[in-house]
């Protein structure tokens, strides 16, 4: 007999990360041309990013700004411009929500959670959606 | 005295945008791999392209395929690859925000409104929000 292996349960997306090169003029411009109200600077050594979580009615615009050439965020500006870069999505569990997508057999940049702004967080490897890197995140 | 120019107000973030090269293959992953609900397949011709907004939790993610190898979707992906394509802004009067945005000076790629999935949108210039394609659509 076949065990089926249960789906990631995911809450919602918690945010959309988008690059910067720029975070206050990039957060100013949401801010004043949408009406989106103003958060925090965040800074987050794991990843070397500055982070501001502008609210859109219970979503994020995550802005990030490297804060170093190594930082990945960087590394995509560089390469890519700046733009859109990942997708979140909410757990209740990350290491459960790891070991189900392991158990899936979806590849994964992180097979422990790293500390991310709002808890521990993983990503996969954006082969397995298909282009898209995704992330999922635990909220502390 | 200098007028003061309201901002373009959004209700929400509407969907993600992700091109893919099989919307099948695609919907299928999202839906078994983070248990989201099945929703069908729709065709739009005015932007030759097959879609399908998966929703999660208020939000969707909108899957986009081409229809046709000049479609921006099929070009896109012929460029950069699968991936996410645009954020979307649902607003509550397509017209008042396209105004709103020409008098704040945001350059639009749609100075009048198209016909897209849900209703009337048009897309900013990428240029206008740093790299990130954003739609504003209006929901019939």
């Amino acid at each position: 007999m076949i065990d089926i292996i249960p789906p990631c349960e995911v809450k919602g997306i918690h945010h959309i990360g988008i690059a910067v090169s720029d975070i206050n003029l990039a957060a100013q411009y949401y801010q004043t041309t949408f009406n989106i109200k103003e958060a925090p600077t965040l800074e987050n050594h794991e990843f070397s990013v500055l982070g501001i979580f502008l609210p859109v009615n219970g979503v994020h615009l995550e802005l990030l700004q490297g804060t170093n050439p190594d930082s990945l965020i960087s590394k995509f500006i560089a390469e890519k411009g700046e733009g859109i870069h990942h997708l979140c999505f909410e757990v209740d569990d990350i290491q459960k929500s790891i070991d189900t997508l392991l158990a899936r057999d979806i590849k994964l940049l992180d097979t422990t959670p790293r500390q991310g702004f709002i808890g521990p967080v993983a990503f996969l490897h954006p082969k397995s959606s298909r282009g898209v890197l995704v992330e999922l995140a635990q909220h502390e």
